[in-house]
């Protein structure tokens, strides 16, 4: 496993969240990353809702997690430092200019198509729970979400992974699709569920979870 | 100005959109990074609300625009192309790693950090402008968008540009900021209204502006 406090590659994570938010913070892909790519790191935790100081803010600048830091480069948001991880890492960004262009565009894809249709639902359990409205909103808020993994399962059809061999685009699609675990709506697509389930069980994707969730138990006692 | 019917690289955009979406649509920030990069491209237009053929799906699996091919690699997604041309261009994306880096960064929180945060305001406005609970939702959402503003704004400072140097991450920052044009939560930092301003004033933006708007006059008789 690599994680390793002496590790060159250090990045940024939060040392507790409210249950719900477990599993799903975006240094969870990087670490995801990093163990693909097998390149040993170590992690520093941040408070969940804590003043950030003047060094956290210029390495972050929005205050979040991951910041990333690997002896030569200082890096924020996830989708960047995936990318970077990418470039140390043909287990992650194919050399091939035609592959690794693909594999970009579903990197942004999977923030910027599809989890930009999803956040909108999360803000309804986050913010108006509590509205009776609530239900009177959902439906056209998933029926986006249900057009683009529509179309994200008929583009992955019946291969194991979006361009056929596992890349940085899957990386974060699976990612992504993780945020919808609380509804049915990846189980509409049967192809779609199996491909979460194949992200989800790569050894990798498994050290990175244990290492996050790690990260929360040794704070409940500090906190 | 680099529009040129022969030019090897080709992208795709909207023959017409409904006028509130005129200078929004994705095909703006790709060929505002084409012209800063002084790089010829041809458009071809496809309709705002048609069938796609497989082709089509091929080469935009979403079935929207941008797509992007140079005659080496095909892509698609806004920010992906943009990193693209940047590669093909130290005008957008520096070469030192450091400032690259950085660059990247600023990409992806333009679209990740701050336009994930505007588009639940905007969808208020697209599906439930006749909702009695609209005004009710708004001040949470203009709050999310408030806190990434003012992230933003506290860390652009005095500067021009985020980093200094105009790169590729101001140009989807000043294209995601003009987002919120009916609006006034950009003018609530100073510094932010004339970074906007700035951006857009660069004559690369009002060239790429002018090519985006002419195919939705060109379509007006045909429509």
């Amino acid at each position: 496993m690599p994680v390793d406090p002496a590790a060159l590659t250090r990045i940024t994570a939060l040392g507790s969240v409210p249950e719900a938010g477990r599993g799903l913070v975006r240094d969870l892909p990087v670490r995801w990353a990093l163990e693909e790519a097998g390149i040993p790191y170590s992690a520093r935790t941040l408070t969940f809702l804590g003043e950030r100081s003047a060094d956290d803010l210029a390495e972050q600048p929005f205050g979040q997690v991951p910041a990333y830091n690997d002896g030569e480069v200082s890096m924020f948001e996830s989708g960047a430092i995936v990318l970077r991880v990418g470039e140390r890492s043909e287990a992650l960004l194919p050399r091939d200019p035609r592959a690794r262009a693909k594999t970009i565009s579903w990197l942004f894809a999977a923030l910027s198509s599809v989890e930009m249709q999803i956040w909108p639902l999360a803000l309804l359990n986050i913010f108006f729970a509590d509205k009776p409205w609530r239900n009177e909103a959902r439906p056209a808020l998933e029926g986006n979400v249900r057009r683009v993994l529509g179309r994200v399962a008929a583009h992955l059809g019946e291969k194991d992974w979006l361009e056929g061999e596992f890349t940085a685009g899957d990386l974060m699609m699976v990612t992504v699709l993780r945020r919808l675990r609380s509804t049915g709506l990846v189980a509409e697509h049967a192809n779609l569920a199996a491909y979460l389930a194949r992200g989800e069980a790569r050894p990798a994707f498994q050290r990175a979870l244990a290492a996050h969730l790690a990260d929360f138990a040794d704070q409940a006692t500090a906190a």
